[in-house]
């Protein structure tokens, strides 16, 4: 069989003083972390469209990046070389799961049948790959953006047709999901939302993607399929205003919709920042919200205003993110880090495809390791208990438990006078977090 | 009495080539637009705070602008110059509402009891103007966020006691806003939100601001207050995180917490493009989750990245709201368009203060006009209506009614091959738009 | 001969009250403004990449606009089509100019030998279409951004012999705009910046850059060559940091590199606020730096952080855009109003070609007749010089005459006391603005 | 005398292990690295203004922080205890340098004679505290931004007589400066900018900033003061637009006036970033002019739009300052990391004054050590010299040389086909950036 990453071995872990740039520093699968081994907190998977169908191109440019599989002959040979590249990818990297749309694996054919049919082979291929490595869907979707008939949306497009069209395919996007045994499926609409008022009537689209995804919760029931719906929020881009902003506008529209049981939010850094919210913040709005369901691992640039999508690096928003998480009780089913990363343009060669995943995967041990350190020394959990102390007892408890109204609050402040206030030593708890980060 | 305005007679209407500045071109009050009056349908209200309080001081400086009512004498005597100055402003200008905070009015004293019967006593005063002038409240609120007490928020301060405070305080401020016979109540949270996750338990702060907004419902009916009560979202600045941040993430509060049936939002064109999102756009979520309230009716500039609280302008925007509110049947009881607009820092003339919202009247009754116009000619309405004629039968109307699902769905595909699709034409409807702009 | 655009007849001028998406409602060609015709003042131009090559693909899907020039058979018979589709097209909408990159007339053969024939084919065909029609070139520049070899800049690429093939391809560009009698040649540095510092060395890519334009200069002179060279500011996209940020960053590096004579500024809207100045901003520092050159007319959305390249309608953008030109003079030799707008994805109707151009056209007459009538009536002028009437005489004079220094101006201060102070009248001014737009 | 710290002894180092607050943890003033002390190194100054004039008002509220020293009696007397309270602080955090504004230290009387008194009585006052404790001025400054005659710009006023005040006030801050040994005098233009074109002779007014800024050097000539000028670049806030937007804007202005010799940038991350560059990317376009004079240390929030004056914490970011300062050679006289930052509003305890400033120095020192180390090891550097490998010889060589033009360039290109290209090894590098971050 070919080998098509043939410089590269396995991945070892060789700790933080290796040099070598094609072995782990941090990630250590099988080390015990909290109770836990890295491999089971972290559940990392490799994103295949990215990945593997990748290939360099932007708005100003063409493909830069050359891979060996695509040379493989026809286009569903093509599929089944990539396919093969995949998991020996998966492999020698060292992941548990890997993620994809329907139209990465396989390409359209000109009518929906035969499409369906080639996606039937490649899954076929793809559940037997995952029988002989071990390999593990944490989830699939589908590609309902694409293509020009969506240009104006899959779910909330103005056109019935394309409605019906897309639940075609979501319908078996979720199918061949549950036969590669996923832990979950996502939503991202990803041309779901507007470009102008001008021609849009909002709160009909609206309603139209609420009906979709009440069909598919049905059809979920229908088949047994028991992984985890999940919802990716995203503000902007490619449409000028997309449906999903941020975790809480999903909230909303889950809960007017009555569809706030069967769904939970897969978070991605990039779209966090990108709304304006910090990647821990929209952790933690899905955590309260008892709706953290899975995470895409990548990090925007602050200082651009689309989604670049790169390998996560910095620490400190690793170990915050694992900090939530962990406080959280950890991602369960369903729920993985996927790395929806791509390679910078100019980075052509095979090893710099492990260099991302391996950057990332060090990135996220190291959150991990950092943030269950802070958990165990409790000063961060301590601060915050004793900034709230007034409400675990006497008035605040009061407050808190219902058993008092606007009088009662008024006649106590005309009792007690001035409150006391108390520093937030922001300063202070930003200087420990500099003591953890090593 | 003293008059503070002395150069300015009754602002007059003398139409479109006038190049008086101190007449309006466009606002007549008592001109009928689609069956109402100019004054009916705009409903403006003058803000106390930026316009009898603001002085000009920023971060980098402190006030240019000097009035005479602030040279009345002590503290209370300039509460009462200022309020008969704001009176005369009011009538000059010919406006029908205005809006406060307690603190606007009253400065406060020593103690929570005396700084109520300040309050009460401006009140009075107030009361009287009203009754002589015709003026009427449109909202009050409550100014829970400058002092240093509330520099960790109100209702999600850290401390139990500062909330205590802030609930006696909004209690009577709810109390005199009934006094004054207003038709709303807003709440801003001003510091509702957060700086830094490192310090904040988020969770406890949003149950406990959902405990103060049930409190206050509850004193709302016990006093027989009938006014709307408003929310006013804004997504940061002064605090990072603004738990307010947009409608939708107000109505997902409010529906975790049974409180949407309760509020309404108060929609700011600066705090609606502060959270990315266009000014239409608020209003529209707004309109189409039946909580359209109020506006606070200025600009940002889109350049900066702070809350310039400019004076409406952009013939663009008064007619693109304007189109939306018409469009949801205009605004009703505790609803207008208030003037949340600040003098920038070097219009330091008292005629500066009338430009200022002269020229925001004369907006929005542009945009009042063009887009009663375009509702008129209905060439939009049908363009969005042909736009969606697929839904209005057929299989779209099938989904629409709950009738099908996925298997249907899919069959319906199988069968009918590649859905035809439509131009978006939006360049030919913004430049339909730019027929309306003149 | 086909006819690309059978629908379409020559667009004519309707007037403001014509519902006729394809006719002009304000850009009437031969009405005179201010002693000169509006096609001389406004002289706009058609770009052939988005026009013609821009077929709606984005980052999240592929073309949706179908033409049928790209049916007419290979490479070069596909390019020869779409050359007769572009002159029916400039002659239909009557235009005088168009503009291109070397690449989008002719497609790269398999070396740049035979490249540079394809180009000198076609090249020899649009100046027979030239010489037939009467269009004229604004000016021509090169793709040396799009291909794989220019993944990391042409100029400032870090392989010396990109740069050699950079400066071949621009060496011949530059040929073919002589050629085609270009009014003007532009230099946009497609991937001229960087995306890490931690693999760039910044001033040595400068320095080759400024290598690039000195052999450009040369070159031009050499071959007799007297159009316009332009540089094209943007802040970034594609590349993380792009050289040539905004004007200001231009003039620093053609200062400090001898060639602030031999170049003037191509200055688009969208580019300005990316780099987030208004339009005008960028076009009134070159003209205060003596280099507006030419003007790329397209506008952005505030809102994204990414260049949409929208036709430009917004009537205050092209009314403060004219003013600032006339004022300057106008526009000369190599300057124009190049639409460097795409249609947006969803728009793939033929005729929403056309619509867009008109939009733009009629919004940039508007301008050019409001700001006419701005400086006619001379209020905005009036209104400037009087605010600066303290230099005109007395200490102002001396100081700009360069009389006095520090000393005597302490002498002055402590003489003269606390200096009165006067209203910017922002809010005055910006409603006479408004006066002016209908 | 009074101790206005009486709780804190004299901050020492105490390791990375310590758990201390108010302890260095990496910043060891005598330690040396690559040569030097760390004291020498970093040359740290605390700002005048933020850390004792600041309050932690801002525009939604006021002052939350008390302070003793503001209990002193009258303003002379306020201003003679702040500074007894400043120099304890120095002397106890152990920093070398202070810089202050003239109106910091001094408040303004009834007319500039009297203020120039009042400035001479706190400035004798503090030369002898500096005598005492072994306190250096890293650099003062003047503040003609921040009284009401300001609001339109210091020298670019539209008044002459308001430039004239200005200049008066420079030159006397400029003297007093000399008088305590300052290493340098800032220009910040605090309000050097515009609002609103529409009243804005943007021309004129940079003239008259390049004639005050020649009057200064001439000063500065004729008193004998050899300090550094620096300019200090911000791009907005608080005018619309700020004359002096980045590094690159400054240079075209000084490159214009022939000002560029006597001139260097005084960078603040913070305003890097507000003009969305990175801080690095500030710091090298200085180096790369030779023109980096000094350094704001402080930090930005890149999610707010406004100048957040935050201690800087992140090792990411004082890791690449210190590597692009370093690899420059250091910082040398007028040059010093000047803590120009400001404590969180709620941070109103003394102790988080100390903890604000001993977590900016611990991060420069940690930033300090792991750029030597990075240097010493020389992997960046080499991947760099690598990357431009073709310039160092052959045709690269001859390019830099000046010996090759457009015609031998299309020769080389003819002769030698399609360039090789290489991966920027991007992800790569980051993850060696990662194996530093310890």
């Amino acid at each position: 069989m070919t080998e098509y990453f043939p410089d590269v071995k396995k991945i070892a872990f060789e700790g933080a003083d290796s040099k070598n740039p094609l072995a782990f520093k941090h990630y250590n699968a099988d080390e015990v972390v909290m109770g836990k081994t890295m491999k089971d907190h972290l559940r990392f998977a490799v994103c295949y469209w990215h990945t593997f169908k990748g290939l360099g191109s932007d708005p100003f440019g063409g493909p830069t990046i050359l891979r060996e599989y695509n040379n493989a002959g026809d286009e569903m040979a093509v599929a089944e070389a990539t396919m093969d590249a995949a998991f020996e990818f998966f492999t020698k990297l060292g992941v548990g799961y890997w993620c994809f749309h329907d139209r990465d694996i396989a390409p359209e054919a000109d009518n929906l049948a035969e499409t369906n049919k080639r996606l039937d082979k490649i899954v076929a291929k793809a559940k037997q790959l995952q029988a002989d490595t071990g390999m593990k869907l944490l989830w699939g979707t589908t590609n309902a953006f694409s293509h020009r008939r969506f240009m104006a949306g899959a779910g909330t497009n103005p056109s019935a047709a394309v409605f019906a069209y897309a639940a075609s395919q979501i319908k078996k996007a979720i199918e061949v999901t549950h036969e590669l045994g996923g832990e979950g499926y996502v939503f991202w609409g990803g041309r779901e939302g507007y470009d102008t008022l001008l021609n849009t009537d909002m709160k009909r689209e609206l309603d139209h993607l609420a009906k979709l995804l009440q069909m598919a919760v049905d059809h979920k029931k229908k088949i047994g399929f028991t992984g985890q719906f999940l919802i990716e929020p995203k503000p902007k881009e490619p449409t000028t205003h997309q449906y999903d902003f941020d975790a809480n506008t999903c909230l909303a529209f889950l809960r007017a919709n009555g569809l706030d049981k069967d769904f939970k939010m897969n978070i991605e850094a990039n779209h966090a920042t990108l709304a304006m919210h910090t990647f821990q913040h929209e952790l933690q709005v899905s955590v309260d919200n008892g709706v953290l369901g899975s995470v895409d691992a990548n990090r925007g640039d602050m200082l651009l205003g689309w989604d670049t999508d790169q390998f996560p690096t910095n620490i400190y928003d690793t170990t915050l993110a694992m900090y939530t998480i962990l406080n959280a009780g950890g991602l369960t089913t369903g729920g993985g880090l996927n790395f929806d990363a791509k390679l910078r343009r100019q980075s052509i060669e095979p090893n710099d495809l492990f260099h991302g995943h391996i950057g990332g995967m060090d990135a996220f041990a190291r959150g991990l390791k950092i943030a269950a350190k802070m958990i165990e020394d409790g000063r961060f959990a301590a601060a915050v208990k004793e900034r709230y102390a007034t409400w675990d007892s006497g008035i605040g408890a009061d407050i808190e438990a219902g058993r008092v109204g606007f009088e009662e609050l008024e006649k106590y402040t005309l009792k007690n006078g001035e409150p006391e206030i108390k520093s937030g030593r922001q300063e202070m708890l930003e200087n420990i977090l500099n003591e953890y980060i090593r």
